[in-house]
């Protein structure tokens, strides 16, 4: 018999027991918003490629504006104009400018940009320059953004809006991620039907189903739904055992009676090598996990609110594992605005509401007998009370993280 | 002309000058994660529909069991046992009980049930009770989750997993949320390419069409992609007019020069009502908002960067009013790593990377020119510095915003 393990245990056990996938699939840049790099992606050229301008105003060399003032200004002849979105080949002698936009190209021979506010159009084909010039001066040089083999996303970030922008600087349009991850879900117990059926005596809709797909494809994960299986062990192998060939991990939920977690345990103990049989967490307690070839099988807890909590908490680092990137989860702090009891000896999850009062931050505990599905609707956070704490004040400032 | 507005001026200007769009649509559940919910949600039935177990036991009525104890147990007939998923209209006698499976149905004489751990089976037909039961122990009753009337979620909440399991559990496979907004981007500039094009002398590649479509879709809007512009007042007039006919709003971005920037003035000033020409921000200040019959235009900064955070400090805020819902960003707090300079009198952002030591979050600015789109690939997070603040030290305590 496995002996039940603390969370911090069963998130080691996950480092440990289980390997990143390693696998890669190219999408265009468009639809790699949220995937997962999979390989280091480095510049193969300079951005920009040509020394730019940060201001409109005229570009020079600085030597020709050295000990120019509002009162003896330098004049510098004006010889050309660059325009945008074109090359700056032209000739510039000593003692010359040229009009220059911002973002434009910079001729060679000038080292630096006066910006316009600085500068007095004589109308007679000269600038007076009212600010002496420094090398650099207002320059954005070749490759100040990038340069070849300059890495600019690292293998397992989990792109964002601001890395879609700097792939396309890169012109980095095909991009290599982790494929999602297929994940099998199969909800259990003879008392469930399908959430758009009305349920007759003594049955209930199914949750867990719709809502840990729904977890699941929020995360990027592609949630295959084997729908409802009665409390039948047989049928209950036969659709874990499709499940488990066709996805990268299995979440079998549901099973509240003791029979059905029997059968449950039994079933993912054949599948694979059975790693977890408890977490001392509350709610939560009954998580199964079983190693089947580096394929997860996990059985949740029926309850709909544990089934959250121990997906939340334990199956997206796992499927974050298998992906390989680091989940990062980091809490705000929060004022209790009432006192919270605490089950010692267990880490206990608290659903709460968040408000903003005076740019502080309260959290109100949603309280409701254990299961109730309410205690999650229209939570914005969830807080976590340590094994050893023996209840929170209220006033307390806690640490709570959006869910 | 306008004046530069503050950060603060710009938030209550979004509130002030733009009304929720307060259009529906209904999706099927599956399709509802994510979207923002149109209507409050009412149950229309009782969760669950009858009194259920919360233990694998005995149901009975509480009174049989006061008094009895280990050494002198309540011996109750056992005339039934109630199957999962079944409903249980049989009749208990007094001082008779019946099996009953965790999320069982209680038989209605019954207002108990006694956990199998404090049972005993004679096998003769006869259970004894070794602890006392009490009316109401471990039993859910009758619509304790959920009952007619009783709201589930309000209007203009964005839908996380755990709505979608409540939604379930009350039947709602149906629902109604808020259409999808439709956002025009525009990018303008004689210079821009496109991502999958080499730039020529003079050229860069468009970074922000891509980011912002990015952003966007991130929040669940629909972009458009208008594409490129050139710098032609004429065509960029009749783009952004497209534009404006046949989304909720646009985003014109880039424009880096002067002509450009004052053609994208003119356009959205004639388009609709200019409210706002510049924010007191760092980067971001050249920034243009229109309200054409509740339609925002947008002009962004041509710097990505600028128009990165421009877009997340008050592009999305303003969707969020469209679309009736509150946008939650809360910070966590990180230690700097280093010192930072501020620029007095204008709010400052800075894209940085957050690292974990000891259990504390330290913060590490990305620094760079301004403008360059690498400052914020890779970036974890952002910090605000506060207009009247002159720069923070090392090891100042800030709060970071994931980005």
């Amino acid at each position: 018999m496995l002996e039940v393990k603390t969370p911090e245990e069963v998130l080691r056990l996950i480092e440990t027991e289980f390997k990143p996938l390693g696998r890669t699939e190219t999408v265009p840049l468009a639809e790699a918003l949220g995937r997962v790099l999979a390989e280091d992606v480095k510049a193969e050229e300079y951005v920009p490629d040509f020394d730019r301008s940060t201001v409109d105003g005229y570009a020079c060399r600085a030597k020709d504006t050295f000990g120019c003032s509002d009162a003896i200004p330098a004049i510098l002849n004006l010889v050309g104009e660059v325009k945008m979105g074109e090359g700056a080949e032209m000739p510039v002698p000593r003692d010359a400018c040229v009009y220059v936009p911002t973002g434009g190209a910079i001729p060679a021979p000038c080292d630096c940009a006066v910006m316009i506010e600085f500068t007095e159009d004589y109308g007679d084909g000269t600038i007076g320059i009212l600010k002496p010039g420094a090398p650099g001066m207002n320059l954005i040089f070749r490759g100040d953004d990038v340069f070849p083999g300059k890495t600019v996303l690292k293998a397992g970030r989990v792109l964002k809006a601001q890395d879609i922008g700097a792939l396309a600087a890169v012109g980095k349009t095909e991009v290599p991620v982790r494929p999602r991850l297929r994940v099998g879900v199969i909800s259990t117990g003879d008392e469930l039907v399908p959430a758009d059926q009305k349920p007759g005596p003594g049955q209930v809709r199914d949750v867990n189903s719709p809502m840990l797909a729904a977890l699941l494809r929020g995360c990027g994960v592609e949630a295959v739904d084997f729908g409802i299986v009665t409390d039948d062990e047989k049928l209950l192998r036969e659709k874990t055992k499709a499940a488990a060939e066709s996805c990268d991990a299995v979440l079998l939920s549901g099973g509240s009676s003791a029979g059905v977690k029997d059968a449950a345990c039994r079933i993912l103990g054949e599948l694979g090598e059975l790693l977890l049989h408890g977490i001392a967490v509350k709610p939560g307690k009954p998580t199964i996990l079983a190693n089947a070839g580096n394929k997860p099988l996990i059985g949740l807890p029926g309850h709909p609110v544990a089934a959250y909590f121990v997906a939340r908490l334990f199956v997206l680092p796992l499927l974050a594992r298998l992906e390989g990137r680091t989940l990062r989860n980091w809490p705000v702090r929060a004022v209790l605005s009432e006192s919270l009891n605490a089950n010692h000896g267990r880490m206990q999850l608290n659903a709460c509401r968040l408000e903003e009062t005076d740019g502080r931050l309260t959290a109100t505990p949603i309280r409701s007998k254990s299961g109730l599905i309410t205690q999650l609707a229209g939570a914005d956070a969830y807080l976590v009370i340590g094994r050893d704490c023996e209840g929170l004040p209220r006033g307390a400032e806690v640490d709570v993280f959006w869910n």
